[in-house]
């Protein structure tokens, strides 16, 4: 019963006179453009308004964080196979050292506390300690104990007669340094002013944080050679950082879905989520403690890392196209199953890890790079502001060492060492590593630190080798669809190698 | 000269009692937990403070917009290989539909104009037109020509003897519906209160797009049968569409680096960007006209898609491990060469694109699909909206179509439909391009439209093939590491089996 004649009519006619077309679409000359209401403003509307919950749900929130009446985010959210990381931090002991740490990039703290979890007994002769290292966002929480019954990251991965066997080996897992799990970050109290860090924490890289771990596993349990360190992700980073920085005090090595220098991809990657971050207006350059936190920039700054923990093929599989609801409409605000799965990811954690936390390791990931160059650099910056503490009982790092106040201009357009000459850095760069034994393993479906940064870590070691044996493990997309997060969840398949070279 | 005593002293011990360690780091019942300043507030901090050149940036570039002093960014910025979009789009002509346009999802618009340029001329058995489909921010200005003669995207793929020979086909390029480069979008005014649509404007699909292209085909040319569609990215979707839609009315199909159906992973990757733009507290529920707009949430936006344009290995080739100036230090701020190329990239954009329309085209990308169950649901929804319009002259959508107000709870935890079944959907859906002629490029490099996703087009219509030849091209790392932007770089690779389809 097509009766209804297509209107036309003197507004439109108008319109087309009073908004030429090159002002109708918009730029910057526009900017102030206020379109007349010629017609009848009264009038409703083609079609309805759209309606945004999720921006409501932040605003709710944001009113509930400024009342200080926020409960704590309900735990029956769908989480997904993740681990559950704690939402408060218990059941750790603390390091504390006195003695100032000085940093690769030439800032230092007066005095530090490193928070540990310990699982398995140190043996006698003191060489079966291991050290855990963690991701980005993990805590020294690697698996229950009756300090806190919890499960753990890599619960069931830890224990007696299990892949890291707790029959055999102490398992130290520390909290990073610049971490908020209880070690010193930006949210700790800067002793020479008692007040919190925030912005004024210094920039840390890797190598600072295993060198943190180091002074506790000789200070508080007198060992002088570990026998292993293990990570994966940027645990994978520090295992490899730990025996660069103390070859003579480890036995082997193992570094898991990591690399050994971080990719202009990833730097990329995490620049988005940290750009992000610090945009949010709540973040206020880092002074947001007592205040309501930059929870929406790390909600959005955790969905884009998300997004990279996993691969295609997996959410195919557990998302594909299913949109949340199918009976309602499409919406720009989580709509598809796979959107309301990263917007519960990003809402867990916005308020569960302290965001410049998160900057600053975000920032420590970016800067790590075993090549000579780097290397060389860092060590004598560290050197020459240890050396300038000593000598001046008012010392501050000099003002030089400030980022300046507008933006770094390119001094070079594209890269300036090729790819060929790079790769010899870093073969230089890691002949410490010449007789350590090393595993390291390789997932192909992770995007965030792609297979071949595995393979250039086992090909460098291989040439480098002076009696350090090397293995390399690969899980291809047969054996593992989970990318970035195999190691949480692939347990068997990185588990076996991994228990018969920490056992040989 | 170690001399100096590492610092101990009551205000340390003091700290220790006063803030208890689970109180030291970050958690929800800690919000509104000042710390007290128990020392020398007024003492040095053991570090300089960070600086952050790109908030201030940022801000003053707030401050121009709000007194309307903001100059056209400088095309100075380093902007790399991309085409540089027109910042003032003019040059274009107008098809104006006085018809309304029924929509998959149930909205309509009362009329609608379509933007367009043309290249070549027409042939009097009207046989020789080739429509020419966009990416997501392209405009129509594929190539120079006396109405604008800045370059085009396209410019060295279309023109005399060139890939796309205009000596041989009259070539028509449109600006999609929903843009902002003259076709009806969200910054148009709506005709039936005449103010801007904003969030009032319906969510629309990529076969809503290509139904407005045909009208224009149709109306303006009077051509009744298109020599091909051709189009790259969201093109290579449309293309596609407008071969499901009119399966009569299109000789040839051209999809490079496209998709038959937007994959999870996509999708995901574009709600990072609708969400953070959303966040932008100027974007003002999308009513934003007249007002600052929100800069801040596109640059942002931008910046996390230009990560998935291109490749790894060509940003470790482009950029390496490079910082922009290594005499400085590092910073939160943009820092390696990477950073400050995406801050670039997302600057250029930020005020060159209407943010409604970025967002009503993200959308319409990730709804896209040719499955049965999909289309035949936009079918039926579209029939029905039509004949409530005709029956109803006062007619606006219904309310039931209208997102609730809560955000959407999922009815289903995971996939409801296995990938098998999906896949069969597909072909089933895609029967209608069993007797048209298909060249389909995948580029093996490409992130966003991952390789399989062309080669399950490619397979599809060959199993469907009754008549219709497929025709398969696939980029390898060695011929391009340009990732998606490989059509807009590789001419010659992409261009040779281009002009030998078409011609054929």
């Amino acid at each position: 019963m097509l009766t209804r004649i297509p209107k036309q009519g003197s507004g439109i006619i108008f319109r087309a006179k009073v908004f030429p077309k090159t002002l109708k679409f918009f730029s910057t000359t526009t900017l102030n453009f206020k379109p007349l209401v010629t017609g009848s403003g009264a009038n409703a509307a083609s079609n309805p308004q759209l309606t945004f919950p999720c921006l409501d749900k932040l605003e709710r929130k944001n009113k509930e964080l400024s009342l200080g009446i926020l409960k704590k985010h309900a735990n029956t959210l769908e989480s997904g196979p993740e681990p559950a990381y704690n939402f408060e931090q218990t059941g750790f002991k603390l390091y504390r050292s006195e003695k100032p740490i000085f940093l690769d990039n030439g800032g230092h703290l007066p005095e530090y506390e490193i928070a540990y979890e310990t699982w398995g007994k140190l043996n006698e002769s003191k060489s079966n300690l291991i050290i855990l290292q963690t991701g980005l966002s993990a805590s020294s929480h690697a698996k229950s104990h009756p300090g806190n019954p919890k499960k753990g990251w890599w619960e069931n991965f830890i224990g007696p007669g299990l892949y890291i066997d707790t029959n055999k080996f102490f398992v130290v897992c520390t909290n990073v340094l610049g971490g908020c799990y209880g070690s010193t970050g930006p949210s700790s109290i800067d002793p020479s002013n008692n007040e919190q860090y925030a912005t004024r924490f210094p920039i840390i890289t890797i190598n600072d944080m295993v060198r943190a771990q180091r002074e506790l596993v000789r200070d508080v349990f007198g060992v002088q050679k570990i026998h292993a360190a293990v990570g994966a992700s940027m645990g994978g980073m520090q295992s490899l950082a730990y025996g660069w920085e103390f070859p003579d005090e480890v036995e082997k090595v193992i570094s898991i879905s990591g690399c050994a220098r971080s990719h202009p991809y990833s730097i990329a990657l995490r620049h988005t989520q940290r750009q992000v971050l610090m945009s949010d207006p709540n973040w206020n350059r880092g002074f947001y403690y007592g205040k309501i936190p930059p929870h929406v920039g790390m909600k959005l700054a955790r969905e884009i890392a998300t997004v990279t923990y996993r691969s295609g093929p997996e959410w195919e599989y557990r998302f594909g196209r299913n949109r949340a609801d199918e009976s309602k409409p499409p919406a720009l605000c989580p709509d598809f199953l796979v959107e309301t799965y990263l917007d519960h990811a990003g809402e867990k954690f916005c308020l569960e890890y302290d965001a410049n936390s998160w900057l600053y390791v975000s920032k420590a990931m970016d800067l790590f790079d075993l090549g000579d160059q780097n290397r060389a650099k860092a060590v004598a910056i560290r050197q020459q502001a240890e050396e300038n503490y000593y000598k001046n009982s008012n010392y501050i790092p000099q003002t030089s060492s400030i980022v300046p106040k507008k933006p770094y201009s390119e001094k070079v357009s594209r890269a300036s060492i090729t790819v060929e000459d790079a790769l010899q850095d870093l073969k230089q760069g890691m002949k410490k590593l010449s007789q350590t034994d090393v595993l390291v393993f390789g997932v192909e479906s992770d995007i965030l630190f792609p297979v071949w940064q595995q393979r250039e870590i086992a090909n460098v070691l291989r040439d480098n080798s002076q009696g350090g044996d090397v293995e390399y493990h690969e899980l291809g997309t047969d054996v593992s669809n989970y990318g970035h997060d195999t190691f949480l969840l692939s347990l068997n398949d990185i588990g076996k190698p991994v228990k018969k070279f920490l056992e040989a």
